[in-house]
């Protein structure tokens, strides 16, 4: 099981997240790209601190919206979508490369995410982006997602992600932020839905019966308050119960 | 001699430059990454236009201000142009990458163009971006700039460039933007400059005596109204001098 | 009846419209406001020109989305709708102080004007919005659409809108931009609409019965190839047929 | 004397200040206008927190550079500074209305405000920029600097500012931010700086003898970790000296 984790969102002056404190914990980070987050410099030392910590990279595009963190739907073409996606890979491979680093795989972000894991066009633009920019990278979707199929269909690895600190819905999508209860913000309720999904391969959700899953990554959030705490609690939980913890294979 | 043109530099539903008139008389393509100019659809039609044409592609990064069109100067620290040339020579790598295509070339934009030109410290971390990123990638700089001497010490290629359509000053500068007599605009000067640079070695300049120079390429400007009137004239007459043309090697 | 259109959508060195080809022949310049298009000094050229021609001017504030022009949809919530009217109507409103001048209304742009056509919450945001900044401002919205209802609600004057150049659908909304025939590119024929709309309160549909409408104020886009000669069209037309044209009151 | 401290410099899910904390203790906000800092949701809730605190609120324009944070100098025009001035300001100006408030005074940014200390062309078209606006703002700028006298020839009421956590040079300038030693970090060493300003007419330097200075408000950054601690022994010391607070008079 990959344990991955957004970060690098910090921006010019603004800091977000506890990347160094997440990054002893985690084996993949996704690393935003300049859209949503992220600058040029932010990039250079989040790929840098997660090289020193032998923790994967990978990149994080999201869309064109720094002031709404990318987490607004936006109405982009298939088209649009293929275009950012090659960009902010692009920009974060040569970040890497000038690091001596090179990047394992490509996680949506935010709106971009959502909207690929329910619109096929969409994550088959995504998908050929990352296929045509480097086919080895793994594509990271969500679980059961269009987003996964588009992946395969272009001859990607994929990775199917489940969710530590996010509730989850009877037909497995995430309850959305606007919902009060859409984060899992207490450590013991994160342990244990990450257990569910490792050893049970079913989550909770917050409407129906559990819903059945098989992951292959597991997102913590870097920037939620108790980013750090989840991920050492995380951590500990499956080194205790004896599940190996490793980044995807590129 | 190389005969380059700087392009792309359309963004959204905003249209400049006159690419595709361009394209059939010049042998390198400078494109904008999205800083001063350009956005990834802009990149990806424009290097599609140039590998149709047969033109050699390369990076032209720039300062992030688009309200100024990397035009106007800024305070940074070489850090951040090197971080800021990282980023944009990898998000065209992508793209170009995604359309088959390889870089031959950077070129820096506008100010930073500029400033590199005068600042040993900023063309050092530019050429040192350049080389981490690709050290196969040759670096474009103004004859007799300092950005020619950090590229040859960071071991690079580099090619050094005059310029058709602006007008020199003595030390061998280019007369400022600001100043009225700063481009050329008449056609029969511009290619009489440029026979000027590859017959003679030298250049006229606005208040002295004609200065020296060793052009390897030629810079035409793509946003001008007649660019592609100079294009024209020029390539003809070069081609009528039997003057070989031909892009940069990487 | 108010002949309007969309002005100052120029940003840095780049030029869209035809602005000073249209003012002769409209009473109303709805002038971008930073967001989607425009900036502080095509603001101020703006302004100038359209109170040279006494042509009143309006803001028209857009999705903060440059690179899409503001005609992407996005998911935004009624407080940031309110918020983004504000600043942008305010920023204008100091633009025309500063040169002697003051706003007579607000018309939404592109995907905002859209989603307030289709949205009574955001339309309220909006006409709250306005109401507070300063409660003489004429509201410009679709005709028949929450827009209107909530500028009235909010105890605004406002203005119904038709169009010139888009097509309609049978239930009176605009042919989405994405759609072949959703411009009118024939002036004959956007004379025809026009003269549809001022004499027999209707306008045709492209998929079905003519669609009753009573207009204040028509549109017209200054975009388009042919915003020039549209204008000179029509408002030759309207002049023939003696129908007054002149600004909406604040 | 009034104490002025800069607010409002958050940006989408970006947090930077402890406004809440330090306006208990200060008379006058400036506030970010989107440029280099602040977004309208942002200046909305400032300007309320303010109003609540019953705080004197002031534009604080700056560059256009969000990633730069308005601290990197730019190469512009006193064209392009009246422009970017006036838009600042009528967007505050519109958030305050909207919210029952008003500006009393304008305070450029960073960089903006350096430059303006430096170059009278620049200051003119500041304060040029504020009298179109409204003349009955007050324009703060540096103490003895070239901002104040254009303010005067303006006709403005200009106020005189000196710096609590900032260390000057002999020649009265700031010790720039790139100098270790630009900022005053221990919370005694402040007093006693605001005390020499307020009741001495003079503040020591680094290199050389005191300079004199008459200041009519004194700035705290609100961005510091210790801003809110600043205040409140600032604040406390000028009460327990008796020496009144209140915000400017516009």
């Amino acid at each position: 099981m990959d344990l991955n984790c957004d970060m690098g969102e910090s921006f010019g002056a603004y800091r977000i997240g506890a990347d160094e404190k997440v990054l002893p914990y985690v084996t993949s980070a996704n690393i935003a790209c300049g859209f949503h987050a992220g600058d040029p410099a932010v990039m250079r030392r989040t790929v840098t601190a997660a090289v020193q910590h032998h923790v994967a990279i990978g990149a994080h595009p999201g869309l064109p919206d720094l002031p709404g963190f990318g987490r607004r739907a936006m109405q982009i073409t298939p088209d649009e979508a293929y275009d950012m996606v090659v960009y902010q890979i692009g920009a974060l491979q040569a970040v890497a490369r000038a690091a001596g680093a090179a990047l394992v795989h490509v996680k949506p972000h935010g709106a971009l995410y959502n909207m690929a894991a329910a619109d096929g066009d969409l994550a088959g633009a995504i998908a050929d982006a990352v296929r045509r920019v480097d086919p080895q990278l793994v594509l990271v979707g969500l679980c059961g997602s269009p987003m996964l199929t588009a992946g395969e269909r272009a001859g990607l690895r994929v990775a199917a992600e489940a969710f530590a600190d996010r509730s989850y819905r009877a037909d497995g999508s995430l309850t959305p932020r606007s919902e009060p209860n859409a984060l899992i913000v207490d450590t013991a309720a994160a342990v244990e839905q990450v257990l569910d999904i490792v050893l049970r391969q079913r989550v909770r959700t917050i409407d129906g019966p559990d819903f059945p899953l098989r992951a292959d990554t597991i997102c913590l959030h870097g920037d939620g308050r108790h980013a750090a705490e989840f991920a050492r609690a995380i951590r500990q939980r499956l080194d205790a119960e004896g599940i190996p913890v490793a980044a995807l294979r590129p």
